[in-house]
């Protein structure tokens, strides 16, 4: 039995930041993260919203709102407060099954002890509220304030992104109202307080925080609870989100904070019920899947009809809070199988940003439909031309993610069409969505290029999976995608043709003809036939010829900790050392063209070459060990994927910039290790089978999923699979 | 009336790397620099031999033999040299009509002054021999020794070259035999001196250098001359290099050192009857130009039947000692218009190298002829893919000159055609030169890239003569002379299939075919019409968008002052700051294609964006001016040219190589500038104009040119020019 719960006890004042990702709680319209109520801008608390993003000068990025969590504790006039008072005992823990950070800390003041506890959760029953109790104990007559409000001093990386910040008090309630800074979008953070006990109490305005001061005398051992309701809303979610802030805290409270939390563990329930994986023999890796899988269900946008996750989830402002080809390649396939509803929206959200794509695609000279490499709102590409910093010369260095990494585009036709294979539900094929596809594979015929002298087509001067090496021709990767591309909208086109809904301004046996002659003559990598790389199919055109150097001879190379290892003169350019499963993912995708020897050589080829920087990385590399038969060899992979969180250890600084966060895209590789690898859940012929290859550490597993609108049961006992409708 | 003589009085030790190339001499075999006789390898001496190259572990570079010039001064038992023994007075001189380079040294010794004069030619009669004359006296009884001989202590950027070196003396001479190491040519220095005085003589070994010691009791004023010859050989001109040495030095000495002289002096006064050029009003520029093509005429191959010159001439191992596209846009024109016979050994190395063009081309998957960026012998590409070294790593950058600088092949095209239509003489469009054309077209058809989705051809991912914009699409200046490829390649293959003379393995009618096809669709820039461009034409695509700073902004960013411009990421490479004269080469080659507002407006437009970071610039903004009319514009662009070898101030070191050197192309430009800009001499319709337009500082000129075998005398006087056959 999984007890769902992970502890850190003690306090570590450095560790801020990466348990603040670890601990984090959300509910898909916001992220709450594991940092203490007391803390400040400096330790990087944030509640950040899902969906609304904000330019201040630098790059745009999604906000943070006033942190209506604030809180610290004031006893016999001293204020205690981590990490100026050091405690004599303090700890953390997150019940992830339902979503509750939780904290306990006890100082040692002048008269005796004191206790705080507080937990405090984002409601999966009503997305804008969150609840708070405190509890506070202390073993002698303490003079006791709590003190807590809203702190309007929010961290940004590129901020601030609100003006016309208004702090005010209403009889019993905080108010903060704001708007942002580029689009004028008003946002409103409300709060109030309950306790059960007498207090005497102020409302008090101090520097950027507006602040109850709640004061009470303790009886020795005695709890003191105090409860609190913070109301979030921005004009996204309705015309006054002041007045709605105001009246779901009031409602709220006098409902009580047990029927918030009891609605707030029923949606928990519910999820845990479609997906909860248990794994017989293994408790940690029960653990850390379904932690991963937690943070999945804390970042999905379950409250709107067309939102997407963006790559560090709701954990901060890290990669501008923008979508990748993550959602597609990485998460897509949990919410298929224990969510479809959620799965829909994050497909919706890619044809709703047509327009953005069309327009990128427009920029850059190219037809149809050029998807954003870090998508906002709209579809608009967050992406800069400068996204690395040169450490010896501290210039910013040109890449090329937003503009050369093409292969974005069949990551959305993969995920709709995915979507519509797994669910069954057509109806995202509407004219919108027939013309995503269309426009995305237009996108790729116009990037076809035929040199005069050769019998094929080319795709030249990309960036591939692998982002160490720029600016090459002929990826593998993106060649075969885009020949998918191609392929699978000419069946669209000529589909929506029988049935007279191919959009009027289509010329279809134009389309159908142009789509055809892509994907017949667009080159593909074979694999090779010479004793060097004997099945291995080469990366890019040249990739064969470059430095075969060892991992650790390149990493030697390093000057400098944090150098680039890519861009045009990073230590593994011009080696074959790369950064991520590339040819691997490929293959992983297509695995059912090649042989299992094929497959073989390539996994045995690339992976002591692969640097694995990217958290995407070991999941493919777990996958495609599992298609060839090596469960075990698969298993170290797939548990770097499921610990990405849980153990932390990624990279969180670049220079001065935070790039920590959360990575629910190892997660999503998690889960399809999990399921799709070692469970062996797949489709053949359309027939959902289970054909199980677990690895030793694994003697069993029991999971539901749900595949064209029915639920199944599966239960594996070593090679034994049963699949059963529920 | 010209002095023809350039000074230098005084002694700056530091000054040796540049003196040595301002007084360089040279016969086309060899190269001599300006170095005193005493100096060793750290002073840069080199005795740089043409066409003979040699790998030592780092790049191919040409070899410098051991220096047959060493000698030194011993008096009273004391060494005399310098920088060691500070002279009381110095200088040394070139005369540059005849190619010889003077010293006189004072020295102050403790019983009274000596002085050793010297002079040495590299003789044009006998191109392997090298002619010194020493002259001691002293104002006192000196007991002196005159110290020369042979030092092996060759000075080399990758070496050594040679080994088994071999140090022997005969009766009278000294000789030293070695071989290269990579082809085991090899090499034989001989020399033999004559006194005509008496003396004693002895022949030592010391380290690495065979002497003479020729000692002699001075009378006061009283002036002794001591004569050397040094005989050169290699396996590249006969069977037995030592034999051939000893010969030499053995039958000159027969003849005396003033016969040797005589000899010389009248090849160069054959060379000046052509050559020479009489500006008028303008003594400075006069001297410039004719101390230009005094470099000119050292460096030219005319021993030879086949072979061209390198881009640093024949002053050392810079560049490689290889052929640049220099030759063909640079340096052609001059020996087309005095020395066509000379024009004829260059192109001829062209034709003759194509096997390494085929090679080359084949090796980067194209077809046809790719020549050598940097080419040695047989078209061997001696340019590395590392060519820079980043100065704040150390570590060398990968650069694309070799691979995608693929203008080249077309400069080639141009200069046989130009050599054919300057000269009239057909004979270098035998079979082999058809070929070269026909293969040089064939790699630009190989080259076009159809884009599906548009209605022309393009050639993506260049480096035009602009350098600092590395991977570019749609270069103008290389897409125009593609075109030119691939239209003159059409006009001959149609003349030879006409003539019966299509080599047997080509067909005629598809060459045609494809030929006119990839000329009339390949893309070319068009002036633009938009208001911030008006009338210029984009250099590559997207090259407008990029950040319009100006050079000093740029110049600013630098952090190093040795850091190279351009790159990925120099401060050059995403500005619209260019190296060097680019869409200005091709409106100087192509001006009759476009209306003069054209060309002007894009003279203003790049003019204030280039570094000229080239010495191959300034002579492009010359000519260009010169075509709208604006001699006085042109006229320091022109200086600049005809001042870069003068003056000098050119890059002599990067990081610890020395790249400094002579600037052929530089001189060549300054040529063509005064007779073809000034002097207005051109071609219209097939006959020979000439159409003055003098800057102010000129009043007239006078100068002849030869044009298809008849040699005419050109006379300007303001704007009237007159050209009568001789």
């Amino acid at each position: 039995m999984l007890n769902w719960t992970i502890r850190e006890e003690g306090y570590e004042e450095q560790n801020a930041p990466s348990l603040g990702n670890r601990y984090l709680i959300g509910n898909g319209y916001m992220g709450i993260r594991g940092t203490l109520e007391e803390y400040e801008a400096d330790k990087l608390p944030a509640v950040n919203l899902a969906g609304i993003y904000d330019r201040a000068g630098g790059w745009r990025e999604p906000i943070n709102l006033p942190n209506g969590c604030f809180s610290y504790l004031r006893v016999d006039a001293e204020i205690y407060k981590l990490p100026e008072k050091q405690p004599v005992s303090h700890g953390i823990e997150l019940d992830y099954r339902y979503g509750i950070f939780r904290r306990h800390t006890t100082w040692h003041t002048a008269r005796g002890n004191v206790t705080l506890t507080t937990e405090r959760f984002a409601s999966m029953a009503k997305v804008n509220l969150i609840g708070i109790r405190f509890r506070v104990t202390a073993d002698f007559h303490a003079d006791v304030e709590l003190v807590t409000g809203i702190d309007c001093d929010v961290w940004d990386l590129n901020g601030p992104h609100l003006e016309e910040v208004s702090m005010g008090g209403q009889e019993e309630e905080l108010l903060v109202t704001a708007r942002t800074q580029e689009q004028k979008i008003p946002v409103a953070v409300a709060e109030t307080v309950f306790a059960s006990y007498p207090v005497e109490m102020k409302q008090v305005v101090k520097g950027n925080k507006i602040l109850h001061r709640i004061f009470f005398i303790t009886k020795p051992g005695e709890q003191y609870t105090t409860d609190k309701w913070v109301g979030v809303y921005t004009g996204k979610d309705c015309d006054n989100p002041a007045k709605e802030a105001l009246e779901l805290v009031r409602i709220k409270k006098e409902n009580g904070y047990d029927s918030s939390l009891r609605a707030h563990k029923k949606c928990w329930d519910e999820l845990w019920k479609h997906s909860e994986v248990i794994i017989k023999g293994d408790s940690n890796a029960m653990q850390a899947v379904n932690y991963s899988l937690y943070h999945l269900h804390s970042i999905a946008p379950r409250h709107t009809e067309s939102l997407s996750i963006p790559a560090r989830g709701l954990s901060g402002q890290t990669y501008k809070g923008a979508v990748f080809w993550d959602t597609e390649m990485f998460m897509l396939d949990f919410f298929l199988m224990t969510d479809p509803a959620t799965a829909r929206i994050l497909m919706k959200y890619r044809i709703d940003t047509l327009e953005g794509a069309l327009q990128k695609a427009a920029h850059y000279g190219y037809e149809g439909a050029f998807y954003a490499w870090e998508s906002q709102e709209g579809g608009y590409d967050a992406c800069t031309d400068y996204n690395v910093t040169d450490v010896f010369t501290g210039r910013p260095q040109r890449t090329y993610f937003k503009d050369k990494q093409v292969h974005i585009s069949a990551a959305v036709v993969y995920g709709i069409l995915r979507y519509v294979e797994w669910t069954g539900d057509e109806s995202l094929l509407d004219t919108k969505g027939v013309k995503t596809i269309v426009e995305c594979a237009k996108f790729y015929y116009s990037l076809l290029l035929h040199s005069l002298t050769k019998d094929y087509y080319e795709i030249r001067d990309v960036i591939g999976p692998d982002e160490y090496h720029e600016r090459i021709n002929n990826n593998g990767y993106t060649n075969r995608m885009a020949k998918f591309t191609l392929e699978k909208a000419a069946e669209v086109v000529k589909k929506a043709m029988a049935d007279g809904k191919l959009p009027a301004e289509y010329d279809g046996e134009e389309l159908l003809r142009r789509f055809q002659d892509g994907a017949e003559k667009l080159f593909l990598p074979k694999p090779s036939e010479d004793a060097a790389h004997r099945n291995v199919i080469e990366q890019f055109d040249g990739y064969f010829d470059m430095e075969d150097a060892t991992l650790e001879e390149v990493r030697s190379r390093l000057l400098h900790e944090k150098e680039y290892w890519g861009g045009a003169y990073g230590v593994a350019s011009h080696t074959q050392i790369i950064k991520q499963a590339d040819v691997v993912t490929w293959l992983n995708l297509f695995s059912q063209e090649y042989d299992e020897e094929v497959l073989r050589a390539n996994w045995a080829y690339y992976e002591p070459r692969t640097e694995h920087g990217s958290s995407l990385s070991a999941g493919m590399y777990a996958m495609l060990a599992c298609k060839i038969g090596e469960p075990d060899r698969a298993y170290p992979f797939f548990l770097k994927s499921a610990m990405a969180d849980l153990k932390g250890g990624g990279k969180e600084w670049a220079g001065l910039v935070y790039i920590g966060g959360t990575h629910p895209a190892a997660a999503g590789a998690a889960y399809m290790t999990v399921v799709e690898g070692f469970g062996g859940i797949r489709l053949e012929n359309g027939k959902l089978v289970c054909k199980p290859s677990l690895p030793r550490e694994i003697q069993g597993m029991q999971f539901r999923i749900f595949y064209r609108g029915q639920e199944y049961e599966v239960k594996i006992e070593g090679t034994k699979g049963t699949v059963t409708a529920l």
